[in-house]
């Protein structure tokens, strides 16, 4: 593990790796952005803004985050958001990533923002501000054309005692019910059919496939179907989320498959298992005549590598 | 297409279409019904009662729809609803359906019904209006006979801008999550067991096959199960219709395959799949062993035409 | 039938019965259970704690449950309760049992437990009262090592008509939505890692299966998963039940088969049945190339016997 061919840069040409994304928080220098841009011929690693800490007021590190980020007002605040947003499209950035409870989204008139602002500085009304401010990287969205991700319903950092000894991420996350049609219904009226939004959808709750995920990506323009995410990132579970969407939503509504794992190594194999399984897929839709052989050839591509290079503008 | 053999009559003897049912608002003169029927030798075209406009007091029509029904105070709602769907019956009518967001259904003592009414008359107590009023619905169908129902489910013109430019019905009413097992006991409390009463349950939220309908349908006489809806009449969602609800329901809690297309000349291949997906069902619990072909022979007739004849009264 | 080997313990013996557990009410004086151990000789047949009759206020019996158990403050209530699940031990039991409506459990202060206590024998506070008596009941499970079974989700009595008739159990039990992972985190938390706490979960809400509790059985080492329960004690729902949990929470956090019927003589059919599918499960697996034919050989005896009788300490 020591040579040089294990080295990370080594292994990524090696893997074949057209473009890594790393998720960043709000106020992240990205100075190790910077400095493989510096590097030069090191692959193409963009980072993604997840603008978590500022977006939750219950986290520890929540007034830290907006201090840091210099905003005092709700106008400053946005204000900040776009600079860095700016700054991370400067360093590749393609996408923004939201890693929230509920996909509960709220359109609030300007006139009552800096009220809220000053309330969640002061402990109050944070659902609303969570689905205030999801409304609004929305909005930052369809102006700066940076990919929206919703990652919702996890119940993070379940077990305190966990959490208190050993931290975050540490397999104590557990999935809830979650909804979207009533959710994401002021945001999707507000832009849902603008030309230059776009947001990606996952889900941990499988119930919302077939029910509410499915007929909102074909409905919307805007609206991808991500890959099966986490727990259901498995053969069965890849096998349920097709099976639950692709007659109401198609293969075109969805982003491919995109993978979202903390191990490097782990890549290459989950991309092949997703190139095998939806190979198989297509394989036994045209045996069952549902589709034919010429459209499973033009599908292939699409699913394996141009639907995630298209949607996310990479 | 301008040919005589492509006239919607010629094409209704064409498709070999023994009934086909139209859905007809509170206040529908039914006058092409009528005219039909003076026709002769036209087949059987039936209205359906659907009182949608007098059930929901947030629909713009709700007002005129009650003032063209002449309804003045609750109990003369009630007498000129029971009016109107004996006029319907005269007309062949079989059945009614209910498109309704909740199946949350309500008994009221007869002496609080006029308050609800002038509170509904003045813009309150909206849900409880639609919970009662579909409670009556049930009574009224275990007095006259009429098949009763029920399409929950849909947020309807989710999108305000594409509803305001064009009207309902384009593409943008997106599935919730329902549940029937609380909203449905008290209906089923008062005449799920009543010997003329049935009512057929459909779905948008497939949680619920397994969970509450197939339970329902196989505990209350009067209760059977609709075939897959919208989003899940495809090939996929017949099969995860049929494996979820089979073994607590049975085949004979369902009402064979009924279509609710807007699509006339849809209506063969439509069947003809639903009864290509059933004889291979069929064909498959036979070569598991789980049925005997002499009940595979029986069943099918019975899910491709008796069930739906025989429940609905045709 | 009137044969000397029809007679229970003769069944006993011709189904090869190794442990038979009946479920037995808060109060019951188990003198069955002591005349069958005076009898000697005939098998292993253990009572099961059962106590839904102190849990639910709204239990008719409840009052008298109380009355007859001597409780007379929460203190009291928790002390004789212990006693009787020492006197049910003691007898061979080796689990409880919980037929509730919801899992909600709940932490509450020792000071403010007797103002409960008095509250609800004043007809308040029912639902907090149930959530602070399972987390009792866990606790209790912690501490005498009794295996806690939780059977949420159940409509009981659904018809009134029915109940007022015929009394429960006789088919009009309902399924509702069920959820887990809020309602259970006091109690995980405070001993989902104990090492002498074990609880086994079910579900009438197959939605879970894959959104909650696989993942919890997968993080919490206490936590099992009971087989498919009740209307989904079919083909069907054994497959949608391991495909939905394996790939999350594996073979070895599941009890294995448990039968929970009413039908003494259906017990062999029902364990062959689940052998048998267990067994072309693994063989599918093995095909598949997802496990070896070494791993299968190993898994078979665990999913048909092992894994029940080492979790259920028997």
């Amino acid at each position: 593990l020591a040579s040089p061919e294990f080295k990370p840069l080594a292994l990524f040409k090696r893997f074949n790796i057209e473009v890594l994304a790393t998720t960043d928080s709000t106020n992240d220098n990205l100075l190790a952005h910077a400095n493989l841009k510096v590097m030069g011929n090191s692959g193409r690693v963009i980072p993604t803004f997840r603008p978590d800490d500022i977006t939750d007021p219950a986290r520890k590190d929540f007034k830290h985050a907006i201090e840091k980020l210099g905003a005092t007002s709700f106008t400053s605040l946005i204000s900040k958001l776009k600079e860095r947003r700016a700054y991370f499209k400067s360093l590749g950035a393609t996408a923004t990533d939201h890693g929230i409870f509920s996909p509960q989204t709220q359109k609030m008139h300007d006139m009552d923002k800096e009220k809220l602002f000053t309330d969640v500085m002061n402990g109050q009304r944070f659902e609303e501000y969570r689905a205030v401010m999801l409304f609004e990287f929305a909005k930052m969205s369809a102006g700066d054309g940076l990919v929206m991700q919703l990652h919702p319903g996890s119940y993070r950092n379940y077990d305190e005692e966990i959490y208190g000894a050993y931290g975050p991420d540490k397999g104590f996350d557990i999935p809830t019910a979650t909804t979207y049609t009533n959710e994401l219904r002021p945001l999707l009226n507000e832009i849902g059919k603008h030309p230059n939004f776009r947001i990606v959808l996952f889900t941990l709750d499988e119930s919302t496939y077939s029910r509410e995920l499915a007929p909102l990506a074909g409905a919307y323009p805007s609206v991808r179907l991500g890959p099966p995410w986490w727990f259901h990132d498995s053969i069965n579970g890849m096998r349920r989320w097709r099976d639950s969407t692709v007659e109401t939503a198609g293969f075109y509504n969805t982003v491919g498959f995109i993978d979202d794992t903390r191990a490097f190594c782990s890549i290459p194999a989950r991309h092949k298992i997703a190139r095998k399984f939806d190979a198989k897929y297509l394989d036994e839709m045209v045996e069952n005549k549902i589709i034919s052989k010429k459209t499973a050839l033009e599908l292939a591509p699409q699913l394996a590598y141009h639907l995630s290079k298209d949607f996310f503008r990479l």
